[in-house]
């Protein structure tokens, strides 16, 4: 039976995957990819079958049991395969269902870690998450915003942490702020926005929480980080200054 | 002028430095590097000066300006700089303040990130910093006990958090624990301590809270981190179910 490699492609950049990760690439007989996963990654591994997974077009919880089965197929079909996934498979990776699914099967999993989303933005930005007597934490979460009984269990932690990195939030710019505001965050708390970290067409907004409503209606092309936190204070006042100029 | 290229080498393992960070080492006149970084990743720089910067043995605020000057010096004598630091730079790597320094002197920087240890970490024990329906936001944080004004700011984060990761914390085992258990986290909450991720000699350890001062008394070899949170309730039940066989 063969040993599945569950490795993290990073935030995008070709070259942002790690040595272990391009060679097992370079190895695969098999390699099941992401929506994430950029077409440049895939040329470590033109022998290999490739199988998208992408979860784009599907309703998330058919289309994990789907992935679940392919991977397990593929595992009793190909001595190396590999399950590439975008940013790192162990944080909002939800490899912990695959791992579960593989494990049931028998099929023993490997897992390579990859560079997760917010560690790209802040080389991008030059601008560190923690930083000694600014912020000594910072916390990564997806904000649930709607209905539902666990609907603000976001806000708590990203209010107690220095820093805080919001996964995948942008579209939700407008619940995010209020929420936030409502918690007692101030209104001048700086945010950076970063869209396509690592990529070429990488860009990023520096605002305040007062105007984060804004970013709901913006049209980006490629996943989206906030970043939260007193941290991206400089970066704010440059975009002020830039503003007050222009 | 040269630019400093700023490289996470990650969690030690030399194949999970990124393939960017590998191509820049490969191509590198001089190369400043930390106590963190293994000996086997500069296998990649048979080329380049090695300049060791490790802090273990001087104070850190006197290191540190040594460190800016080494590398501002570097940076004027050759034209290919890497500064190699352990995990990733922008996550308590202290970049912020040689970003500043080089800044200061007119160098420019780019940073490649890195494999933070929690992630190495997650990835050896094969368990996500998030689950599904469990834990939807992770902290990392550094835990300062102690005396003084913010000695225990890092405690309501990471009460706060549904996971958290405390960096270099397992000395101060037992003030840590006092510090959560005054704090009201249940006695029980599972633990995970992770030595050396990605290390041939890594070793893990799953306790409950209540059973965390212990650590403090342990001879670790290497970094270790203390990841808290209901995601190692299995690998504390497999903990407490060998201890019960044996």
């Amino acid at each position: 039976m063969a040993t599945v490699h569950l490795i993290g492609a990073g935030p995008g950049a070709a070259d942002l995957i790690t040595v272990r990760g391009m060679r097992l690439l370079q190895q695969a007989d098999a390699v099941l990819y992401d929506a994430l996963v950029q077409p440049e990654m895939l040329a470590y591994c033109p022998q290999a079958v490739l199988i998208d997974v992408g979860k784009r077009c599907a309703k998330a919880s058919t289309a994990q049991r789907f992935i679940n089965k392919m991977l397990i197929d593929a595992a009793r079909k190909y001595p190396r395969v590999v399950r590439l996934k975008g940013g790192d498979p162990m944080l909002f990776g939800r490899a912990q269902e695959e791992l579960d699914a593989l494990a049931e099967a028998g099929i023993t999993a490997e897992i390579v870690p990859g560079i997760t989303a917010a560690l790209a933005a802040s080389a991008d930005a030059g601008i560190s998450l923690t930083s000694r007597g600014l912020a000594r934490n910072v916390l990564f979460a997806t904000a649930r915003v709607g209905e539902g009984e666990h609907a603000s269990d976001w806000v708590k932690p990203v209010l107690a942490a220095d820093t805080a990195v919001l996964y995948m939030g942008v579209k939700q710019s407008a619940a995010i702020a209020q929420a936030l505001l409502e918690g007692g965050m101030a209104s001048n708390t700086p945010i950076l926005i970063v869209e396509n970290a690592s990529l070429p067409n990488s860009r990023e907004w520096a605002m305040t929480l007062a105007e984060l409503p804004q970013a709901a209606s913006w049209e980006l092309v490629g996943p989206a980080i906030l970043m939260i936190g007193e941290v991206y204070r400089p970066a704010l006042a440059q975009t002020e200054q830039r503003r007050a100029v222009a």
